[in-house]
Order: C-alpha cells, then structure tokens, then sequence
C-alpha cells in the first residue's frame, strides 16, 4: 500500500527507530540534573546537537529543539521580531510560506505591525529582485521557506540572503522541506526544520539563530534550550531526529537522483496518460522527492479517496480537501488550477513499481471522478448562435462552476462571452485557470448579489 | 543504582513502551489526512484523548495534548488570562507553584498585569481563606498545584477551587505531580499535567479547559489541538502517554500504600540517623512517594555528588545546586532551611531494600560533607564573654555563613548577641531556620555596605 505524502509525515526511518529504542532506556532522565542519569541525559542532548548543527552548517551553541516545526516557526519568528522591535514591527514573507510563517505575520498584524507578502510566479518562485523591493527601513524580518511544501519548487534563498545583508535585514529559512536532502545555503540568519518530515520521529523541531542575530525569547522565562524552547527536552525523540538526520544525508545524494527520475517520469506521464491535467511547479529547481498537479473536473476529495480505495494515498491542495473552503494559498498565489489537486511526494526508498503501478491507476480513477461528476467530454460541439451566456453556479462548489462554463461554453461563437456566477472562492482560481489551460480569454470578475460573476471570452 | 528522583522524571513504564513501541508503526501519519494512514493516527489520537480524559474526569473534547507540561501551563494560563481579559489582568498564584506558573504571572505583570502570591505555611500549604483574600474583582485567573513538586505537600484544591467559583475566578490546577495517582477533585476549571512525570513519555503534556470556561489561544493561529495546542502532534508519544497513566492508576492505591509505607520510614529514620535535619513538608497530606529533608552546614551540591557517588541519584532545592545561586522558591516560601536540601521521590516499584541502603548511606554522607566544610560539632564550647560578635561572611557560598554563626555562637554569653555579614541569599533563609532549629532567637536583618547583616540573639 504505497504512501506517497512524505511531505506531511514520513515513515520513521529504520535508524530513527534504532536510535529512539535506545535512548528510551538512557535518555529519559533530566539532563540538566547532575547525577550520572542526567549526565547521560547531557552526553546524549549534547551528541544530538552537535549532530544537527553539523547538517544545518551552524554551531551547536546557535542550535535549540523545539517541540514541532511549526513552534521553532512560532517561536523563532516572534524572538526574532521581538529582539529588533526597535527598527520596526514590519516583516517579510514569501506568498507561498507555510501557514505558521502566514500566522505568525497575521498575528504580528493584529498586534499592530505590518507584513509584505512577496508575491511568487506561477511556478511557485519568488524574484530576488521582489523580495528586495518588499524590505523596508523597519523591516524587522524577512521568511522564506527553501523549497515550497505543496508543490516543491526551490527559492532562491542565497539570491535573496544578499538582499537581506545589504538590507540589514535578518532572513529566516523554513528549510522544513528540504533539510533532509542537504544544508541550505546562503547567508541566512535563522533557519527551522521539522524531523518528522525526513523520516525523524514527530515532537523535534529545530531553530537555528546564527550568533549575533537579535533574539528576544517570548513568552514565560524558561531554562531550558538557551531560554529559546521551554519544557522539558524529548530526548529519545531529540536524539532519534538527529541521527535519522545524518543518516539520510548519507544516502541524499543517490536517493534524491533516485527519486527525481521517478517524479520525471511522473511529470511527463501524467499530461500524456490525463487529459486536461496542469503539472505545477518549478520542473527543474524543485524538491528532488515532490510533483503536483490539478485535474480539471475533478472533485479533490473524491479523487483522494478513489486512490486511497486504489491503495494509494496522496494529499491535495483543493478547497473540497480542506476546512476551510477556500483552495490551498500556494496555488493561489501561483495562479495555477486548484481543482482535481494531487501532491505525491515519495518516501525514501518508494519502489519504481508502485510509482508505475500508480501511472497505471491514475487515468482510470481521473476517468471516474469525471463521468461522476457530469464533465464535458472532448468532443467539440458546434459553436452555439447566443452572444453572452450566464451560468448559474451559486450554491455550487469545485469543480462544478468550471464544468458548467465548460459545458455551456459551445453555446456561444467565437468572440462571444460565457458569464459563470459562483459563490466558491475556487472559481476565482480556476475559472482563470481553465482559461490558460484552454487558450481562452479571461476577461475579470464583478460583484454580483450573492457571489461573484467570472466573464470569458471564446477565442478558440 | 537506585534512581530516586521520579518527580523530575520517571523512567518509562512498560506499558509506556509497549504502547510507544506499536504506535511508531500505526500512529506516525497525519491524523488530520483523509487516506487510510492518516485514519488511522487519528483512531489512536481518539482513543489516547478518550483515556486521558476518564483519567482526568473531563470530556475528551475539554483535553487537548501539548509538548510537555511546561507548555500546558504557559498556553493554558496565557488562554485562561486572555479569555478573561475584560474582567481584567491580575492574577493569583501560591507562592510554591512550579517555575512555569510563576513565570507566566512574572510575564503578566511584565505586560501591565499584576499577580497576588498567596502565601503558605511552615509546610508548604496553603490556607483557603488566604487564597479567597487574593482574589480581587479584576482576577482573571487563580492557579493552585494539586501537590507541591518539591516538598511533596497536597494543596486543599476543593476548597480553594469552592472559594474560586463563589468569586467567579476560574482555577487552573497544576496536576504534574499528582495525576498519576488520582483524579484532583472539586471544581476546577483547567488542569495541566506532563506525562513523563507518571512514567509517561517526555514530550506530552495535558490541558483541560472545561467547557464554559473562557479560554482564548494565544500565539499564531493553529487548526491543531482545538486550536489550543499548534504543532504536529507526537502521537506516538501521546499514545504512550495514555496507556501508562491508565496503567499507573491501576496500581496506583496499592503502589502507593507501599511507597507511603517507605516515605514515613524515611521521614522517620533521617532525624533519628543524621542529627541537625530538618524534614520538611506536611507529615500526612502528601504525595506517597516523595520526602524531603535539609541538613545544616551542609552544602547541597557536595551532598549530591557524594549520594551520586554512592549509588543514589536525588535532587536538592539548595542554592548550591542551581544555576541562579537562589535557594528553590518553595523552600523559601516555606520558610524553612534550604542548605543540604535532598529530596527523595520514589518511583513506581522502588524496592525496599534500596530505600533501606540509603537509610544506611546517608549518615556517613553528611558526616563527611560537614566534616569537609569544617563544620562546628556537637561538643559544646563554654559561653564566651563578648555581647556581640560580628561574623563576616561576605563572598563566603552557603552554607559557610551558618557554619561561622554556629562557630562564633559559643563566644557570646545568654543574651548576647551574634551578627553575620552575608551576600548569599540562602542565610536569608538559612540564618533564621537555624534559630528555629537551635532554639535561639533571629532578631533580624539590615542592610550593611556589600551584602546583609543577620541577627541572633542566644538564649541558650
């Protein structure tokens, strides 16, 4: 039964496991303790930072384990504000952060300071020249995640590093995504990671604040890990992380060529085995283990589960897979399709079978999804006498709008104007999206009662 | 090598591991995923919130797991205040709860807010009455622990939580040290706790916020957790978590009958073997499996490291031992001495045996330690001539200071009087403990050029 969601939660490595059993029997005492079970405790806290501050590229003294990656991204943000408070309450970030960098910007917000997103293209990359423009005199920090979640693509993070230098701005680096496969380089000031995603057991995060960066710890004062992470260390689990991590560094290199032939060949074989299908993401300057795409038509929802049912199981960034309705903020700031999304993001050591075995299933479930749902199929109708058509999609959610526009658009000539009305943050996405896929014009939207109308115009 | 320090941590459990050992296999995934990995993580989150909760006696959905106890406490006060924030920011808090809720109404007050500190008694108690006088129209929030960390004293929880609800105040209880051996009654509003105290793994906490209470997060917004706790969670650890609590309070009547039985024999044979001790915290209405004891002209670290050396690892609340060169906050409140502080806390299945080596360990320990510091002995010296003799001690570490007060002592005859200069903040606490042990009488202290000048007068 592959797993193909790496990049929410690895399997724990065989060396993580190893690693944890030990030190469940030498490392459950208080290290700050002074008998010799607490000296262990020391010996084992101590080995494990040196460890993970070698795979960052910093000094152990600059490295602290925090509870998650989201709390070093939490806790790293609001001491890196609060210790230049002084310059300003203004921040940084890329449109495409992961939402605890995106919450912690709205927080800052709503006690009175200020964020810039940088926008991203629409493969999901930031411009250096952007995000320079975006720091100003009271900019107190500036994010940027080294390669995105969902759809992989790689940031410039050194490019913009420099920015930050010249600016005297300190750059945090949620490298989340990509510690696993190498250090980040670049000049960057702070830098998070999480160890349940390369394959560490959950409860470890890092933060890493380089010397000479203004931290000012929140929250309660608290000994432990420099003041920077209160609460007593997970030390099992602390020591688990850092050796799962030095062991998948080792194999990085022959495992990440490994692993980007197969998502090569995911990206090639997807568009030729599923019609009106968007690959997304950077196709070269991207996480080796990552690929992601969006199927018009399609319902995200009915798609996870028709490949879990197949055996396969694949995360999705549309609006019908979250609570919260809207499409997954990385594609929209993309401007890419958000219907039909499937991100597979393959565990060290996926086997090149289930890779094909999931090409094999893929058109079929697709296929299904489809017919269920009422798309149009591809057989062009002749083209319709009405100027303007209106749709009515109010009430109706992903991926209904877009198949209603697609099945009414033969009703108008070339140069006429189909007119969907949606209440469905989706459709503001994908409606523009369908027309780039297309080679239609999208003309804008207006307010109408009850939703939003989404003009387009036959072109073809 | 006997470990008698569970009250920092305990070893794992079985049952701890066994649960921690089955769930790195089924609980790794995302419980918040819709694919069959994920399913299954969230049956186990489920299942190990459902447990936790019968064990505190709440609702599963009044519980949410955090990454330690520490945390709990810092997000369950930093809540609890600012749901209340309109009644407004003063806090009460008992001057012997742990460094966590101190901290966080040391942060309150650092905020604008302010906290009242309800005093306790020579036992570490505290009296309902004083708590009820702490409360004010603009408490926001009272926080009491179920049983003192340090010296082992229950808190009249009940009682305090029946002042609380007829003030309207919501009472947060510390139940860290306590939770594994029973439910804390009456009608508290939120209750923390930290597993690895009760055999647990490290890396979980609990907080419960009863339904009604208001409680606001703090911090970037989170989906996880109820929005209460953000992070991925370690849901190995808290399966873990679960399932030795439900398996500690099996045994817990029985266990801790046995413990008990242990505990008095040590509060009863300490005073007996080493002469100049003082055990303290209440006799009766304490935790089972904790005792402690503080030995005068005896320096807490050099006592640590000889009971390490002989085989017994303990803790101490003495200055000596501490990074901040203050005596612990308890055994101040308390009033009572601080210098040679041990505190014995047994974990589930202590053999007896072990308890009775150290009976037999102990007097040979201190004996050498006084021996060592050049401690006064028991030979009474005859009354000198002088009325007053001052006693510099200034730069000298605890617990020098006492042992030149004892020293000088014989030269003043009855009613003479003995002052000694001192810059460590134990003699504060210590100068005054000897008086009440020795039965001579502490006039008092005022300030003098590079520390404090303590008074004795002897009368006997």
């Amino acid at each position: 039964m592959p797993y193909f969601d790496a990049a929410s939660a690895a399997p724990l490595h065989p060396v993580a496991r190893q690693a944890l059993l030990a030190s469940l029997d030498e490392g459950w005492a208080d290290p700050a303790r002074l008998y010799r079970e607490g000296r262990r405790a020391r010996l084992l806290l101590d080995a494990a930072r040196e460890a993970a501050a070698d795979a960052v590229g910093c000094r152990p003294d600059e490295l602290v384990f925090t509870p998650s990656g989201t709390r070093a991204l939490h806790d790293g943000i609001a001491g890196a504000l609060a210790g230049r408070r002084r310059v300003g309450r203004h921040m940084a970030v890329s449109a495409v952060e992961h939402s605890a960098v995106l919450q912690s910007a709205a927080a800052l917000e709503a006690a009175g300071g200020s964020f810039t997103e940088v926008p991203v293209d629409r493969t999901g990359r930031v411009a250096p020249g952007a995000y320079a423009a975006a720091l100003r005199p009271d900019t107190a920090l500036a994010a940027l995640q080294s390669a995105n979640h969902e759809v992989g693509t790689e940031q410039p993070v050194a490019e913009v590093a420099e920015e930050c230098r010249a600016a005297g701005v300190p750059l945090l680096v949620d490298a989340a995504q990509s510690l696993g496969w190498g250090r980040v380089e670049g000049g960057w000031s702070l830098l998070t990671a999480s160890a349940h995603k390369w394959g560490g057991p959950s409860g470890v995060g890092l933060l890493a604040v380089r010397k000479g960066v203004r931290f000012a710890a929140q929250g309660p004062a608290d000994e432990r890990e420099s003041g920077r992470a209160p609460g007593f260390p997970d030390l099992p689990a602390i020591v688990a992380a850092a050796a799962s991590l030095r062991a998948v560094r080792a194999e990085a290199a022959a495992e990440g060529a490994r692993l980007r032939a197969l998502v090569d060949r995911v990206r090639a074989r997807v568009p030729e085995l599923v019609r009106d299908v968007e690959v997304v993401g950077d196709p070269r300057r991207r996480l080796p283990h990552l690929v992601t795409f969006s199927c018009l038509y399609v319902d995200g929802e009915s798609l996870l589960h028709a490949l879990d049912r197949a055996g396969f199981s694949v995360s999705s960034g549309s609006s019908c897979t979250s609570s919260t309705l809207t499409p997954s903020h990385v594609l929209r700031a993309m401007g890419v399709l958000s219907e039909g999304n499937v991100r597979v993001s393959l565990p060290v050591g996926t086997a090149e079978e289930d890779v094909e075995r999931f090409l094999e299933v893929l058109p079929g479930v697709v296929a299904s999804v489809r017919e269920q749902l009422g798309a149009p199929t591809e057989t062009a109708a002749p083209a319709g006498e009405a100027a303007e058509l209106v749709v009515d999609a109010l009430g109706k959610r992903c991926p209904i709008p877009v198949i209603e526009l697609a099945k009414a658009f033969p009703g108008v000539p070339v140069g006429g104007l189909v007119t969907v009305l949606s209440d469905d943050e989706a459709a503001r996405l994908d409606v523009p999206a369908w027309c780039e896929m297309r080679g239609q014009e999208y003309v804008g939207e207006h307010s109408v009662e009850g939703g939003v109308a989404y003009t387009v115009r036959r072109l073809a």
